[in-house]
This record gives structure tokens, sequence and C-alpha cells, in this order.
């Protein structure tokens, strides 16, 4: 429906971010909201804690596009029992990881609520036109990648649930922190085609660039950098890592480059193949576990 | 805290939007959430009427800066009691007044929540630099000015409030319509000087003029064009008129020619002054009346 109104230079929806050209330059947009007892539970997340990570995962959607996060507008609305002490702390965890980031707050509302806070936040990035990176740029025999390490986050999740708040990977989920140098510096690469941010895990999230490609997958399951169990890596969300589709000749190359210029490990976990299916392997042959998409708790 | 961050070309808060220059152009982004049971009541609009109203204050945000709307980012988090029906509902408000209003559907995000709506617009304009009218740029001696008519919006919430959904005054509260081709056509006159939109009252809203032009105004309430109370009309929220500074020897010729482009009237309240204060005159005397300006409900 929403289809046939004028685009007045915006890209369709469909990728991490929207896109509007300005002759060379390129603006990108994403909003998220995050809403208490969905996203976040204040018994189990400092509100500082939330502050930095609803920043975070936006300023991701932006890197995923190679673009460099530049503001971020910021919707609050507060029960009376999270104004003073909480959106105080909520604020400091916001400014903190807003200066990290480098990134400006240039608008916002804050309201009242009945009894659940809601946050709401829209990133803002500026790339060159020719370096974005989308998801329907994967290519047949480009190897997939991703950054870091997956599964962290959902460990650290299940970790929360049982009560388990201070495990390292517990920390992980409640702080989510963003690929930002690493997406602009693999944005600056056209080896790289293809590129979207992890956040309900790649089972899931390889399917958008497989769809926007029009191509198929296969992931080789014993390649995927994690310290957990294979699920965790697999269909676990809010990683926040980057999946990317690089040249196979010029994979390793790109690897080492990024290493040396972030410090970020970019890990082969597969290759985009012509089948329009996703294929994991197990050391080669058909995997058959069966791996499902991550559902927000 | 967060003037102490880089700008990146956004000029700081404290205007209906933020505003980006690029060249000789201008983006202007602005942000509203809208909360159940604080912003609306289920029972007492319907979810089309939400729809178009979530997108009306916030286009109302962009034409108050002289700019042309061109698209928005909805975020939705819904209870299960409005995901299907009312959802679908909404979105047909949204669209129908997107058509309306000629912009587009950028991005968004649509998430779970407990038990009650929250809704996130994020609306972005287009502007030659020139065209931008801001807050700070009112001078001594200016005509205030309001578009249409004031009160008729507060007016029908206290309608809606003692049970009477239906009156003029409660269909104009639940649907707000945005002067978008006012605010174009007013940002393209050199003669108007300060401009902003009415979202809290004139009682109110006058001040923020007054601190960022650092000046003082006074206002007949004799000329103030409504069909209610004065109280309505001066501290009465949500009627989304334009209010605006004018060059007092052109005000005459600019209202018959915004009458003549979009068949609005454009009514003289009153006067910028150098006093730094806001005096309220009652038929050329200093009035006695105590105005103070809206809470939301």
């Amino acid at each position: 429906m929403f289809g046939t109104l004028p685009h007045h230079g915006f890209e369709p929806i469909g990728d991490d971010c929207t896109v509007l050209s300005m002759g060379d330059d390129a603006l990108v947009m994403t909003t998220d909201m995050l809403v208490e007892d969905v996203h976040f539970l204040r018994a189990a997340s400092t509100a500082e804690e939330v502050g930095r990570k609803s920043l975070m995962v936006n300023l991701s959607d932006v890197a995923a596009m190679g673009a460099t996060p530049v503001a971020t507008l910021l919707s609050l609305s507060l029960p009376e029992s999270a104004q003073g002490e909480w959106s105080e702390a909520f604020m400091r965890g916001y400014y903190d990881a807003s200066r990290e980031a480098g990134v400006a707050l240039v608008g916002g509302d804050t309201t009242a609520s009945r009894d659940r806070i809601s946050i709401n936040v829209v990133a803002i990035g500026r790339v060159q036109g020719a370096n974005i990176k989308r998801r329907s740029a994967a290519k047949v025999g480009d190897i997939i990648a991703v950054t870091g390490k997956l599964g962290t986050s959902s460990k650290g999740l299940v970790d929360i649930m049982f009560g388990d708040l201070d495990t390292v990977a517990a920390k992980h989920h409640r702080v989510a922190q963003a690929r930002i140098a690493e997406g602009v510096w693999l944005g600056g690469r056209t080896e790289v085609h293809a590129m979207m941010d992890i956040s309900d895990g790649i089972a899931s999230d390889i399917n958008h660039i497989m769809e926007l490609s029009k191509v198929g997958a296969e992931i080789e399951l014993s390649t995927i950098p994690t310290d957990y169990d294979i699920r965790y890596a697999t269909t676990g969300g809010e990683d926040y890592e980057l999946l990317l589709t690089v040249d196979a000749a010029s994979f390793d190359r790109v690897a080492e480059a990024l290493k040396e210029a972030t410090g970020t490990m970019l890990t082969a976990i597969g290759r985009i193949t012509d089948s329009g299916e996703l294929q994991w392997l197990e050391n080669g042959a058909p995997a058959t576990v069966d791996l499902k998409g991550f559902t927000h708790f």
C-alpha cells in the first residue's frame, strides 16, 4: 500500500536503513523501539545499560550500511516510577555511548506513560553513495563472513533468565556494542558486496540477503566463531556483529586488513550459491540440525 | 551535557525541528511519541483517527519551519489486543493522511508490548535554507499572527471527557489537521520572521519565541480568532495552527496573499515588544486574567 506513495528520493524499505541520496553523499536513517518487559527488564539491566543499548542497536544498523553515524533523535515515555533517578541514569548511559561513538543528539520528545517505559531512537548516518552496502548486493561465489564471535548475547540472555546477571555473556547482552569502525571501514572496500547487522541470528538474518540478492547460501557450522553452543551462535539474537559477503579471491586480504585497522576478526563461515536455498553443512556434509531464527522474548 | 558532543552540521535543539544544512538545501526532522491513555484513549478515538493524528502532529512541526514534509518513519509497539484489526485500521488512517500530504513512509519498527500502545513518528522535510523559519527570528515591532481559529481542539477534548464524542470540536480534536500548505507558503515570504506551530496553546508557546528571540510580546485577547471560551483559545493545546511574527508594514499584504493562495485566514493578535515580558491586553488595557499553559492529560 505505502509503495504507491511518492518516494521523494528515498529508497524503498528493505535494508537496515533507508537511504536518501543527496548528490555524491547520502544520508541513511533507521529507527528502533524498545519497550519495557519486552526488550528489557528494569530488574535485570541498569538504566545506564538500557541507555547505552538503545543507542547502540541503532548505530549498529547505520554502520551495517557502511555509513558513519552522526546524530540521533530520542523519544522517551516514562511512568512516574522512572522519572528522576532512572531517567537521569538512562541519559548518562546514552550520553556516554554517544560520546564514544561521536554522535550528536539532535532532537527528541519526552512524555509521560501509565506504567511502562517506551524508548524510540532514530539514528542518522552519512556515507559516500559509492560506499553504501546493501543486502541486495551478494553475488554467487562470495564468501559469507561475520565479525567477532556469535551467540554471546543470547547465552547471556539465558543466563539472566536463570538469575545469573553477572556472567561475561550476561554483561555482553546488557550493553550491546555496535561494530561502528568495522562497518565504516568495510563500507570503503569494493570487495565487500552485501552487508547487514546480525540482530536475530544468522539462521534468520541470512534469509534477508538471500531474498534481496536472489541467491542461496551454504554455511559450515564448524567454522562459526563462538564460545557457546551452536544454537546460540546460529539462532540467538542481539549479537550486533556484521554479516557480509566478500569477493572470494579477496577474502583473506580483506580479513587481514580489517584486523589490522580495527583489531576485529573476520571469519569465513560459508558461500553464496545459486540454489536459492539455505544449506547448513557439518564438516562438509549436509547438516541435519533444525535451526530456527530467534524470537525476542 | 549533550551540547558538548560534535554537531556534524545539525543545529542545536530549540525549534520545532532540527535542521541539517546540505548545500543550498536543508533537511528538517522532528519526532513525537504518542502513548495510549496519555495522548489518546482507545475508547474515544478510532484507530484510523489515531493513525492520522500521529502523522499530522509531526507534519505540523515540519510545516512550521517552512519546510515541505517528504517522508516519515513509524515505530509501533502493540499489545495483543491491538494487533490485527486495530493496527490495520491505524495503518489505513496513517496511509490516507500520508497520501493527502504526499509523504512517503521510509522506515519503521513494529514490536510487541505488554498492555498499552506506543507510537513514535519521525517526520522529515526539505526546504531551501533561505526559507527556514525559526523561533529565534522575531523582531521588535513585528505583528504576532495566527492561522485559522484557536481553542477548538481543547474544547473538543473537554467535550470528549464529558462523553460528547461527536461535537464539531470533538471531531476536530480527534483528527488534527496540519497547516502544511500554509507553512510552506509562509516559508517562502521574507516578511515572515519567526514561526512555530501551536501545540500547547499560545499562552505557553509564545514564550518559546520570546526566549529564543530575546523579545517581549503583547497579545490583545479580543482579537484572538475563536468560536469558544478565551481560555480554550489561549491555554488549550493541540490546535496545530501556526503562530508567526510578520513585518508590521507587510502584514495586510501577506494575510491577503495567504488567503488567496490557501484559503486560510491569518489574524493579527498582538505585537512583539522589547519588554522581555508577555502582556495580555483586553480592549487595549492590561488584562487581569491569569492564563496558564495547557497540560496534556
